[in-house]
């Protein structure tokens, strides 16, 4: 089975210096996702969580929002590795009787419409036919942008995997008040954030209206994305978020914030959450 | 027809002051990449060297190795946006006579072994088995590791769009001297790197067997098979690697350095590149 972290001989060169060591680094392997028996994804992952990981996926997609809708999760008993044991590497989904799978052509992330190209404007139209809940994201809660601040230093104190690898991206789950609810780390940005919806939707919290959800990279159109589907009204990033992104939060009333450094952060859109009203037009720019 | 950056309206909070002003993003839009008229993958971009990034992506698919196997590419001259116009969004890439074409199954990135489940081993074995050229990769070039270390400065010297958003990946190709040969940005890591071997296949230039691929993230598995793919042997990343990227490294012949900072970086295979000789073990570790 897969680890978390693995032990790699490394040669290390400090200031001239050159050393043999061992080093801790982080886990990847890759992850199979079935639905009802047949394949969704492949993403590679860091090993751990992969239940979540899968449910929180399927929540991105559409497919699930309530735990009635899965039946059954499970690893694939038949999926062993060169070793004969299994690699725990494949997951299958088995959906409630009656849940719509997912569309499993290759056209299933671009909404079927011929007489238009594919554009900015297709991948936020998505977000909407996609959605388990109405749009725009109802009103509230409203935080102290203090509390905001302080969350990526809390982020970074709880991830354990990090700081002994340097190799994980964070999400977080926060209440209002700044409590973090949970946090998942994995080699890829989009899991981490699959992880803590996945168990999200296990615990029967979604939609998530009273959180807020923390990431350490940059905030893209799809983190943007997963944040809508599963409900939550807030999307703080450590870092930037893309033109695409804010166009989606503004759509959807998400409130996002990028660049959350110490006591400063830029609030791309929903401010009213943040207690914020619309200042005068900075002259200096 | 998308932009690297847009502008947007943002309110910063700095040290408790609020205050409204334009911001500049990085673009980021779908882009769907047609092999011979038929959807093959769609991928969130930063808009412009969307040409090289098909073919890259092609070339990390093993479809693409030579020049001569690229008949023509072309955006889609019927693919519109909502305002009639093209949306610049789909690219499709037509291949030569005879040049067989990419598996577009849902299993085409994984290999087909019933007997086998997935596992990190099954992902090594689909680099090899997806090279267009003999693995592991052959000896050569020999770097000062001092030219290695001078790297990161320039590359972000070079990265004129992050100077402005903070919101992209680059990837850089670089001489053994230390030349920066080639910079790309995008909003994804892998866009970036495609981009970098995308502008080489149709140069010629590969495989990239002089070559350095520097990038300002994480070392995942998938950006060293991208290195391996494009035959270059030295893949030195600002942050860290995964266990996945060591082994495949390992096995293909490509020196793999990380946490490459100042004068000092981590190198976990391939270190006779930088001549350096096998040091005894640290006692400390």
């Amino acid at each position: 089975m897969g680890r978390v972290t693995e032990r790699r001989r490394v040669i290390r060169v400090r200031d001239g210096v050159v050393a043999a060591r061992s080093d801790t680094l982080v886990g990847e392997e890759p992850l199979e996702i079935r639905v009802n028996g047949r394949r969704l994804a492949v993403t590679m992952r860091t090993p751990g969580d992969d239940f979540a990981l899968a449910v929180g996926f399927l929540v991105s997609e559409g497919v699930l929002a309530e735990p009635a809708e899965l039946a059954r999760i499970a690893y694939c008993a038949g999926a062993t590795g060169p070793d004969g044991a299994n690699s725990y590497n494949v997951v299958d989904v088995r959906l409630a009787d009656g849940v719509p799978g997912p569309d499993l052509s290759l056209d299933r992330r671009v909404l079927t419409n011929s007489s238009c190209g594919l554009c900015g404007r297709v991948s936020l139209d998505t977000v909407h036919t996609t959605a388990r809940w109405p749009l725009p994201l109802p009103p509230g809660p409203v935080l102290d942008p203090a509390v905001l601040a302080a969350l990526p230093d809390r982020l970074r104190a709880a991830q354990r995997v990090f700081a002994r690898t340097g190799g994980l991206h964070a999400a977080a789950l926060c209440a209002p008040d700044g409590t973090l609810l949970d946090v998942r780390e994995d080699v890829g940005r989009h899991n981490a954030v699959d992880k803590i919806v996945g168990h999200a939707l296990q615990a029967g919290a979604l939609p998530l209206t009273d959180a807020v959800l923390l990431v350490s990279g940059r905030a893209s159109f799809e983190l943007a994305q997963k944040a809508v589907l599963a409900g939550i009204p807030v999307l703080a990033a450590v870092s930037a978020p893309s033109a695409l992104a804010v166009d989606l939060a503004t759509e959807a009333g998400l409130t996002l914030v990028g660049f959350l450094r110490g006591a400063s952060m830029n609030v791309y859109s929903g401010a009213e959450r943040l207690g914020l009203a619309e200042p005068a037009e900075d002259p200096v720019g």
